[in-house]
């Protein structure tokens, strides 16, 4: 395990951890940098996993939401913010079925240059008014530092895409904001690699970093992606911060939504991700994922059972 | 979804299969082998998912305990038979904690000529003695088609290891038998791959196969596998047979076993193969892995919770 | 195959290459989108490979050094501009053993925020001095579109690496600028994506570009990046782009680079990028890979031979 | 490196071997095993590179053909025996072209039990036919321990497909023949686990093992395997035996075979063993890859330039 101290760490608190390391029966071995001091803690897996650091989980608070610890939540949306009205009423069925967050994309990343690249600033403005009316906060991508300012206006999180997940540019520039993030591993990223880059956002002061697993390139034909929730007690091992789970995108297939889900939330997600549309026949993009309007409240039912079994709360709708 | 006829089908079988499914809304597509009539069912997914076939799930049947259809099953016991006293006292935790069948390797592929090989006939041995003493049913590895005689002589279910999914003079022998078998997908097989290894098997008219999900070979090096979970529902579409999860070779590590077997659960998986042992550190092999057995009524009581999520229960203890 | 017309293309352009490859014996399939027209020529591979297309095969061209077509290209030089010293001296050796072009990163994508990130403009500065002193074009690396009118000071061919391949903001933007761009394969990017990434730069009206294969992603711990060198012929068949291959960071160890050169020349590759350096020892990065300066002219030889085995010849000095 | 000295090593011989080790600016760590005597190699990787020990390449001779050290071998024919005319055919084409071994399957290893699985006994007898008429050493796979007898009346040098490469039992009673072997490695091996394999036979007291790479599963889908040739440089490096590469089921297409063939042989490959067919159109199995006959004596003449970059040559026909 590795801690990293705050920039603001004095030398009592580097101290402080030292002694709680030492006292679970572990070495601390610490390296003091220019910029951070990180320290080591060497010892049996199982006896490090059982000493408690202080604050050690980091829980990211979004609009009254609380993402990480012993809650759970459900961020849901379309794929891409396309038009006025299912924007406003696919919001609606998410809020309604008590889930935490809106997401949608105004900025798409999209493989072909020739493909829809997202309603741009139009589409914040979208989500800027289903923000309005249902209360929820959002979470849309940002793909241009230019944007930088436009997407600021609307998101509460700003959600950097997998192809991004090492554009230090963007990483360095979104942790300066101090806004939260929503940083997605690579398709083919270590997750030593999206820990890394989580280093980038937290290194400028920003540390409401939530971590999301969304399927990685294997040899395996049958689907898009191959989602792997072993990904989440490690990385919750490894680091602080929460882990959330997008299996809408690993999949690209409804159907496998559900079972996804409750796994990501039975081995211990902070949250899930997925993408609901009120007629996904018709949506522009990623129809064949998203989950039926109609079935989304049952969805949000299940997936509580779910969170239970590893001890997480929904958080009641305030 | 393709559907494979017994070959002791008649036409009216067949044609009954065919009205079912377009009664269902999709299209039938026969092609008549010399040797088996396979249907493939043509039309939206959704639909297709839910057409009822008669019989469609096999459950496999292994000395009064049933693998597949609203049952959940756990095997459990040591990495490999090492001594008498380890071996008596893993079946009894296993058989206390209300787990339905007993594993343990007795030949042992090891990718090095120098490792450990197994106790071979004498593992035979020990494991029939626990049979005798706890009533537990055994699942053991065959690695030989010249053991085959021995093996039988003890193995309730015949383990055919990752490494030798596609050896099909094993397969064909084993599917001869018509002892129930536990297949194991290869390190880096596709879905497709391991069905067609089934089908090895079943051609010999035997249907008492079970899928094993292991972890697969990917570019991420912080586990020693990738658990796929999405296998379990996405085979459970294209097949008819049950599907367990092995998830302690998957994590090489102790604990990650508890999470990821509840999201093996979760997503619908009909059973989980894990390991236990009363002194994991000294283990022969894969001690690291190994539940303790001091654990393991919890872990069997977690996994009950999960199960129910996904509609299964565990067969009580007769 | 799939060509895509340019946009100034006129209808009888497109009718002339129709006619050209029906009198091949295939057939031509127009899409006419809106802002380019695309022709599938669908036929036997082997008879579409030998349909001749007028100027099929793009030659770069920077500053009178040609990539692509009957030549071969040796671009080289350290892997980061450290000092004025070890860039002057490299130059010098590239030049000398009659390399086509100098490399050097002034700004670098490194994993981590806490590693050396390249000496920025002072870097560009020191690449400029080499070029005054060589006359060798110049290829460095741009990460972060805020530094494109520094970078265009100093690059004759702006790369883009591997981490950038998706980044279509930059391809974008450096698409506009008319510039050529040597385009790294992500690390586990399909070729198409990497057809689909220069589409991003081609559809700004900027054909110079070249391709590079750099190493995936694999299962294989044995060396940092599987070499995929099939990924020559098979991008030259789908593509008129000059492909050239990096051997040095895929292997990770000098001993390797020369083979795998010898490898890719042999396969038809219109170039390769290597990394020399006076004392690899001494290197702040990448030390373990670089061609020792005292080996480099007997490997450009070694080069020379294997490029004529492939119909190639390297461009004499002028 | 890893030296395993024979069995039948004496003191002296070990003590030999460290002081060569020594001499070289080296250290050697000796593991004395029951079985065998472990040396390993400890140093800088060039230095241990150049050190040369007695006999330190296996050359396998077959019939008089030399596999290793300077000698590069072609191994051709169909991919499997489908009849005596186009058997006995075949073989006048591949000794013509001056190839050192004739190669076809009378045992297939298919993915599907519905597929054609060779013509077995019939086929061995058309292998012995077409070795009588042309005087070329036979290659051809083992796929069931209970076929080695008849296997052992034809096959000069017994191969073992990808799928067996962790078949255990096959590896050791290969290894007891003392029958040159080609061991073909999984399609998701590491370099160590096919060398570990290796060990199965040579530990039996069989030397005569030569390792095939033949493209490995990766996230590609642009071709059926990603052919890995830095395989060849480190498989020399990490062993001492011959490595021969098989570009025809890497690609499975006949216009890669070429390219990928000068390439294996410009990084050092000891050999090819490639597919041709006179009438690939109608070939049973795998005839989009194989190379025409007509083409194959000009294959043959490029493959020689290729050998010579490395310094190998091809046999002259004797």
């Amino acid at each position: 395990m590795m801690v990293v101290m705050k920039e603001s760490a004095t030398l009592a608190d580097v101290e402080a951890v030292i002694e709680r390391v030492e006292m679970g029966g572990a070495s601390a071995h610490v390296s003091r940098g220019e910029l951070v001091t990180v320290i080591g803690v060497i010892g049996d897996r199982e006896h490090v996993g059982s000493i408690e650091l202080e604050g050690a989980r980091t829980v990211v608070e979004v609009d009254g939401r609380r993402i990480g610890g012993p809650h759970f939540t459900t961020i849901a949306g379309p794929c891409t913010v396309e038009s006025r009205e299912v924007m406003l009423e696919t919001a609606r069925t998410v809020r309604d079925a008590g889930a935490g967050l809106l997401r949608g994309g105004a900025y798409k990343p999209r493989t072909s240059p020739y493909s829809f690249q997202g309603l741009g600033e139009a589409g914040l403005r979208l989500l800027q008014e289903a923000k309005d009316e249902t209360g929820l906060p959002i979470v849309t991508e940002l793909m241009d530092v230019r944007d930088l300012d436009a997407v600021l206006e609307v998101a509460d999180v700003i959600q950097l895409g997998a192809r991004n997940m090492q554009n230090y540019t963007l990483l360095t520039e979104v942790g300066r904001t101090g806004r939260p993030v929503l940083l997605k591993r690579g398709l083919s990223s270590t997750l030593d690699e999206l820990l890394m880059s989580a280093e980038y956002v937290l290194k400028e002061g920003n540390e409401q970093v939530m971590l999301c697993e969304r399927g990685i390139r294997t040899f395996e034909t049958g689907y898009r992606f191959t989602l792997d929730l072993m990904a989440i007690p490690v990385l919750k091992e490894l680091s602080h911060l929460p882990v959330v789970v997008d299996p809408s995108h690993a999949a690209g297939r409804r159907d496998l939504v559900l079972p996804m889900s409750l796994a990501a939330a039975a081995a211990g997600a902070d949250g899930v991700m997925v993408e609901t549309h009120p007629a996904p026949e018709e949506a522009i993009c990623d129809g064949p994922q998203a989950l039926r309007a109609e079935d989304f409240s049952d969805y949000m039912r299940r997936l509580e059972q779910a969170a239970a079994l590893a001890g997480k709360e929904l958080q009641p709708v305030a």
